[in-house]
């Protein structure tokens, strides 16, 4: 087994570890552990909202959520010899929930998880304009299949995977990221939901650095939540186990963080409260390619996925284009024909039985394939989202027979 | 072997066949053939541009193709039964280059095809700013594989599918499309490339429409080139050998076109000119599922991908965020995500030898697999871009080894 | 278009053709062409036994076949610099069924082709204690599918390739195939069915080889049907599209010879007229690695399958130990646990409602796996056999439910 | 997390657990836990051999093993309402190596695990006559990989599996075996290593059994080692993660027990002592079919591999014919063609650097296919060994380039 460098004491939130992690991007959080380049280590991951978020049959936890503490991390791990310009390669040597006896039953990951979709108003989603409540799909884990009593009919094997990894930015990078989000929330400073997400002291959990330096780096600390030129928060199911992952190395001892640990996400993680949640472990390997940035032309990481995916062969695909729901035509626009590709897939399973809002569950959270079609026939992108139909108990293809009636219950929402 | 319902003399142009195909939509183009459900029937096709490119070793082609004349279309055909919400099942049984003796060797599909960028002032493409100039790489079919003299040590098998297809817009859809699209055009009408392509009677050619109707249809007529809710050019790879289709019916008899063959093709096809482009032919089986459309509640179509795609287990995947190379923050743009990873992979396949238009040529013609990752993450859309690594003959990942410095010559490019 | 060096009138007999091919192996075979290393060429394969099974109902055909006549295969072809001790590098670049206009209807390989049970008097297989009579089932090719007016419920995609490819023997090697054989055959001289088959200049077809030659090289020629050193009959289902097969050389020019193209086979091939039989077309490129055998100490071929594999994920797989069906325990005998592994397949189908001889036409025919399982644990070994259930156009996994009676009609049997 | 139904101490024998397994088959060994159809269960195993074999570098441990105590096995479990004649499906639902903390480092299983080659005089194996001594191989388990300090050069994920599985034989059934296996021990019953392996109380464990019932019952149980018709030892790879078995059941509450834990394991477990072996534990649910046995005209049991099987895509693959290494040919010997194939394989290996010992070792341990080519070309069956080339860590294929010599060190063997 590796060593554990970063035990985490599950019955306890991050904010009261003895040694916590963080929930913001700094170059100055103090590094957790320190590791050379071969090693193998585990860490211990907390659920991304910190436990707030329970297996129960309402969706008040969801709707209700402190979006603040979020995401709690795991590291900085500082690994030797690593200097700006290098590349620091990660082998996701294995990851899963909460091993027996590691954690107490009522955290998500403790042989359960869930998907969640936001409120409007705390959090919102790919499709919020359609689907503005919260609600809540709780799965169990039965080995490597995921069921749930909130979107029955379906089991499928999880494709693991960290939704958040990645390198500490430097000082001006960080400085980059300010600025340029800062700009994007002048367009439209209003938005409901936020265009995106200023630094906020609130919640903020810096990991060890000093009290006398909280206020400065809260001020200046990135929220986690959208991925970057580090990677962070790139929500990609194919990061699962085995992945060999290059990052670029900003600061001294590469400082990686991760956590956000998914039992499986379909691409997009359309649901944003998003792939199947859970706390649990990651083992990790890391070595280093010296000054690899440059000799790679690297910006962005790049990675070689595991080689045990799931091996599903059969896809339902659908496609959507970059036409607005109200007829307007947009130009190339890949966000919005992947927005149509996946209300048509969700219209497609309400006719088997499934309410909207469980189909919108189950496209985050089972291994779909979501790709670019053509991107070059103006003014329309094509965009497609597949669904493995191995994972249905009931045949989902189109046909000449009649359509059966089927009660596929419902997911868990709000209340009161 | 199926009945032909469309054969060509592929000595000739499209439009001097004694029955030509079209090269736009509109419900009353006249039907080609007349089939049944349960029947299995083969249609010949001409490469996209009627043969305006050629197996050469300049781009001056590519650089004054007339984009009027495409894409040059089989069909329509009409299936007994079919009426206005009806689901078409089509079924791609086969489809392949020119077979022996079917076509002058001068013929892209007669055992080559090519890969186009095209100029920024004639059709442009996903990354015409950073490349805006005529370049093309002719590949030569070797059984299931290409190679190309211009982008050497790649080999890859192909994905052949029929970039275009789909049945005809009813009048009402066709008009839709025109009001919309308009609409774009009149957001930016200077633009260039332009935000998209009004109907155009020139170069029309509308089968075997009667004369006395043809200005009026074809100044109705809508260009082929956007994907839109009937299906047509989505440029979907995985439209491969063997993929059951479902198609909406919008006319009766449902007039199914289809054209722009691919030996392969990038998710993205994102040189525009573009996959690897060859005429040949298309084994086809139809039948019907009444009633279909609201039944499933269909808006674009559906499919299931075929079993004989290529396997390749092993990729290298590049990250893209919705970042402007610029540095301006675009919110949940999956568009620039899939761009910024495209780049990603342009500039590491230089640092193996290629130049940027081999590498940009490449990702249009391989069987690359573009991803949408996370797309709620505010403000970022991470997308992904993998090129299979078998296809090359030397090791492309990133190593501790020096760089070799490797000559792979390079792509065909305009002269004079 | 490869050239091909092979054409075949295939309104004749392999025996009336100008050049005709061979039916027996020897070095002394003439050349029906010369190639270069790195030359890519096509020929024309006839159907195995040179047209004689018909697209019928009846399997009187099958139960009067002359043997004799088979393997006819195309060749030899002379490699250029090849010379023993070398290693021929051969790509099967692509394969499949007659061209259009290539091939009379009524000859297996014209958008048909056949699975048969040989009687056990003339030919046997593997079951032939079990299923001793004749029986047949068409397959009919529609693009990448078969499906079977005598096998209904299945359709599948062809896993097609060459099952016999080699080159030519040594006069040594030939000596010694001859000893060997003989001397098994000896230990039963009188079996039915032999033990093996010994050469017979009877209906021998041996290329261009001068008349006065015929006698003596006839009496030493080895039958087609067993596998050997050199490969030859190996009825590999995996040798397919894409495959890059590594042979010894024993004489100058390689003498590469092949035939008894499948259109699809499961592994085994247990019906041994078999397969799903087809003439047609191959295309292949060569290389050489000179003194191969003694550098890679190669006694048999060695081949890299390609990438476009049907990709069926799903399987049914179906366990058989060394225990004869008597209730003797045979020690590790591989042949036995598959026999009993493909009976319990049989038996399982039967149940779902074909018929035994469907049952084993169609384990000859779809590309199921035969695997071995432990091959040490004394005194049984285990064998598999897997059929993809995506193959079935209905469920064909056990369970609660009731089963359902179909009428799944029966195979092509003998009359009169 | 499912209940632990057979908590093991692992710092104590098999024998010295308070509520022990057994490493005997009987119907009377009873019952250590009672489940019900739809429960989900874990289960503690040992390693195969009760903790013999060491992480060390010499193979005395191998050479000298006691095999009276193997294997031993966890359960018989009583699942309420199974009945002689019903189907017991089985789920996989996870395996693994021993959890942290749940086993001493010194046990197999506790991040590490061991391939083996068995004295000829102590156990032997599939190629004993060609490697007669005792060798070892220690592979350390990073996450989902294995690599080996004495087999560099490879690294691969495991296809974890229990080699051993299955419900308890009646009396009926026992007598059969017994009889069986006797008669084959009586063609030869001096011959090392033996053609079987009778009852012997020697360090026979029979559970809870009453000691007053301990003589009788170990006269007649049967050892553990070879399959049979209730699978048991079936040594299949491809019983992994997710995969379902329907087994028949033969006793009240079918009794079912597993061992033999392997990390992975090549088709055949050709070394014996054998595959990557380990302690672990397993996670399962059980159901039932009532009255399967008959409805599916089962003999063996059925299973469906699971969807999280490594996905490597390329293999180099060797073929082998039944042809003695002396020449002499066998008729239709699936078993000699297929250790001919494995030795070609190891021989082809050694061109690399490898010893054969180390050759033999990776093809027991890595995830090698083995398929049955031809099995009714008389007289030679043809069989195949399938490499997945990606675990290595240099260029495996034949080339025109130099062989380069390497050091890959070699296995542990005997001392002293």
């Amino acid at each position: 087994m590796p060593q554990n460098v970063f035990p985490i004491d599950q019955t306890k939130s991050m904010f009261e570890q003895e040694t916590p992690g963080h929930n913001r991007w700094h170059p100055e959080i103090p590094e957790i552990a320190t590791v050379r380049p071969g090693d193998d280590f585990r860490m211990d991951c907390r659920e991304w909202t910190d436990g707030q978020i329970k297996n129960s049959d309402d969706a008040n936890d969801v709707r209700d959520v402190d979006l603040m503490r979020c995401h709690v991390l795991s590291g900085p791990v500082y690994v030797e010899g690593a200097e700006p310009g290098d590349v620091l390669v990660v082998d996701i040597l294995d990851l899963g929930p909460h091993l027996p006896g590691t954690a107490p039953d009522e955290l998500a990951g403790a042989s359960w998880g869930y998907t969640g979709i936001f409120d409007k108003t705390n959090g919102g989603g790919f499709l919020t304009d359609h689907y503005p409540d919260a609600h809540k799909a709780i799965w169990d884990f039965k080995g490597i299949f995921a069921t749930s009593r909130h979107v029955p009919g379906v089991r499928f094997a999880g494709l693991s995977h960290p939704g958040l990894i990645g390198c500490a930015p430097s000082a001006d990078l960080l400085a980059e990221w300010n600025r340029r989000e800062r700009a994007l929330i002048q367009t439209d400073p209003d938005r409901v939901p936020a265009l995106a997400l200023p630094p906020n002291p609130e919640n903020a959990l810096l990991g060890t650095l000093p009290q006398s330096e909280f206020d400065r780096v809260a001020a200046e600390a990135c929220r986690t939540v959208p991925p970057r030129e580090h990677g962070g928060n790139v929500d990609i199911k194919n990061l699962s186990r085995g992945t060999r992952i290059y990052f670029p190395v900003y600061v001294e001892g590469a400082k990686l963080s991760l956590g956000d640990l998914h039992f499986s996400q379909g691409d997009g993680e359309i649901t944003f409260c998003g792939a199947i949640e859970m706390g649990g472990f990651i083992d990790l390997g890391v070595d280093l390619i010296k000054g690899g940035v440059a000799k790679y032309a690297m910006t962005n990481p790049i990675f070689k996925p595991g080689p045990v995916e799931p091996r599903y062969s059969e896809f339902l695909m659908f496609e959507g284009i970059s036409v607005e729901e109200d007829g307007t035509n947009r130009y190339m626009d890949a966000t919005v024909a992947y927005r149509r590709a996946c209300l048509n897939a969700i219209e497609y399973l309400k006719t088997l039985g499934y309410t909207g809002e469980q189909a919108y569950l189950l496209l985050g959270a089972a291994p779909v394939e979501g790709r670019i079609g053509g991107i070059v026939d103006i003014p329309n992108c094509c965009a497609t989202v597949g669904i493995p139909t191995e994972i249905f108990d009931f045949d989902v293809y189109p046909s000449d027979a009649d359509l059966v009636t089927r009660d596929l219950g419902r997911q868990a929402s709000t209340t009161g």
